[in-house]
């Protein structure tokens, strides 16, 4: 994707072939900065403090971290330490463990001297295949795009698609274009007339910031809202159809993504709009099949709730606070929309139905 | 209720009989001050700007605003204007309307000259009879919260009642004791173990500093959680049962209150979990019955949802931009609820069924 005119990707070895380049996610949509990760424990960090975030990029963070671990040490015992510390930097979004199991089968049985070269290859390689998804993905999604719109009559009629989102699942979410949001840029790129609603995404505001930052960069028309204005939008025919990403998907199709993306699908189901999931396979976890009972769900700090960062009007980064003094706020990270709620995922190897059956399908072939 | 040992009403006759004394919750949950009104131009202005909210109390600022314009100039004119302009400060909340008309009936026929004196008691009846109708619906609502408390043998397992509650509908949103909120406040003074979420209710986070600020002075535990969080509370069975208030409500029980309470009303209905809805008879609307179709939706300042205002760590109150610059915001600030969705409607005539017969039946007594 394009910032001022240049192209960048949310992460990238950099020329000494021993750090890596990421975005610095925190600091959007304020200031748009990158930094420098030279070890594991840096990759860590920036994993658990959200400079890096979204499923499939906290996947390569971790790939790339594992990388870092063995350049220093490429002993046993050094990987391992390294794997299960990437492995619990995040609970939820399973492309972590997915990613960093990759790389350690692929260098697990190789002479120490080239498991360095040989992890940077794999990491390399999960983050060039992560591009590939998220472009198949577009694709995919779009077709679902062009036949709403042309299905409901709204090009007849001269107006826009308006799509509602959650959270970021966009270029800024994966290594480039995005998941949930690849299908609008395909759209947005082929003239179709798009409009996103962009929830706010409390508490860390990853809609008002980052999805809203980049569909910005790319010239798609938007606006944001907060979290509660999805149904009334809806009970209005404000909203065509809605596009979220994934942190986990189970076998049967339960869908793990952002908090509140449940709330939206519910109100998605009541209100007969088509409600989809954009996910790489690489957040689908085979071994589970009920979300609600399986998937746990990362609780983070309180403080996420309690204050809220922002730009004074004098251009100062600041934190303030939203609640009396000594207030307890609780804040699970996630949650688990039931398969029923889905009208279908949307996949780099197509389209299927949210059930166990529509995804062996697709992952048989 | 109490603030800090001293009996407080949000808003009171001065002892000049001329002006208005309310609290400023503009500033809550971190400065805690009251101001004055004059005039009923500051009526208006305290309405709009919100420095008084909540359906209840807007409509008994709506009557004393009447009573000053009348103690300034009693003509007919003067009547005319005052009621049009107080009558269109706020859209949504119908008992602004159902104050304004009960002043100017009382007062219309009346010779000029005991105007003011006429209007100024009838406001004084309204604010009074508010705190009855809201006594009374704690009364009635905490027959409801004692029932699911023994029902679900929640008392036996030596657990709380976990209460969600959006926005705030407590006595900040009336003038004494609230209208959700009551229950909750009458079950806690009985010895009732009650713990409360607390939405916090963006763009305006009412939840975040007014209820939490309530429930804080009279010491009922709680928790504020982001909006996004009921439903997955409600998934996990740490929801027993969620009060709201209405700032409308159609004879056929549609109700229509802050943005986002429709999104917890069917994330309650899906996973079973009692909905209700506590209101004074001010707020219903006998002359209409499709709340989606029928009430108007007041539309806010996008200013809302881009900008913030929290307490900086050095004390100051500031406010925070948390979007890019330029970006847009459509901001609603209430949606309506479908009464197949509530379970019933704690009014200070009982409950009833949120329907035209369960209401009728109330009523017509």
């Amino acid at each position: 994707m394009k910032i001022e005119g240049k192209e960048w990707r949310t992460i990238w070895l950099r020329e000494d072939g021993c750090s890596i380049g990421v975005i610095d996610q925190r600091r959007l949509p304020h200031v748009f900065c990158s930094s420098i990760i030279y070890s594991f424990e840096e990759a860590c960090n920036a994993i658990q403090s959200m400079a890096v975030r979204g499923a499939p990029l906290i996947g390569v963070t971790g790939a790339y971290g594992l990388m870092l671990a063995l350049q220093k040490d490429p002993s046993n015992v050094s990987l391992e330490n390294a794997y299960k510390i990437l492995l619990s930097s995040r609970p939820t979004a399973v492309n972590l463990a997915w990613a960093l199991a990759r790389v350690r089968n692929c260098v697990a049985k190789l002479p120490l001297e080239i498991r360095a070269e040989a992890a940077k290859k794999e990491a390399q390689q999960i983050a060039e295949e992560d591009v590939l998804m998220c472009k198949a993905i577009g694709d995919y999604g779009y077709l679902i795009l062009k036949e709403i719109f042309h299905k409901s009559s709204i090009k007849e009629s001269g107006r826009q698609l308006n799509i509602l989102t959650h959270c970021n699942a966009g270029w800024l979410a994966t290594v480039d274009w995005g998941t949930a949001l690849a299908p609008i840029y395909k759209a947005h790129r082929s003239g179709m007339k798009v409009h996103v609603w962009v929830d706010e995404t409390r508490p860390r505001n990853q809609g008002a910031s980052l999805t809203s930052y980049e569909l910005g960069c790319e010239g798609v028309p938007h606006t944001v809202v907060v979290d509660n204005a999805g149904g009334h939008l809806m009970q209005h025919g404000l909203v065509d159809v809605v596009i979220v990403g994934s942190d986990r998907t189970t076998r049967q199709g339960d869908v793990c993504n952002k908090i509140g993306t449940y709330l939206k699908a519910i109100a998605a189901y009541e209100n007969k709009i088509p409600f989809y999931v954009a996910l790489p396979s690489s957040t689908i976890d085979w071994s589970i099949a009920d979300g609600i009972k399986e998937i746990p769900i990362e609780i983070r700090s309180e403080s996420e709730i309690l204050q809220i960062n922002g730009k004074l009007n004098d251009g100062d980064i600041a934190s303030v606070n939203l609640c009396p003094l000594n207030t307890k706020g609780f804040n699970p990270a996630f949650d688990v929309t039931p398969a029923k709620f889905i009208s279908g995922l949307i996949t780099e190897r197509g389209i299927s139905s949210a059930s166990e059956s529509g995804l062996m399908e697709l992952y048989r072939k």
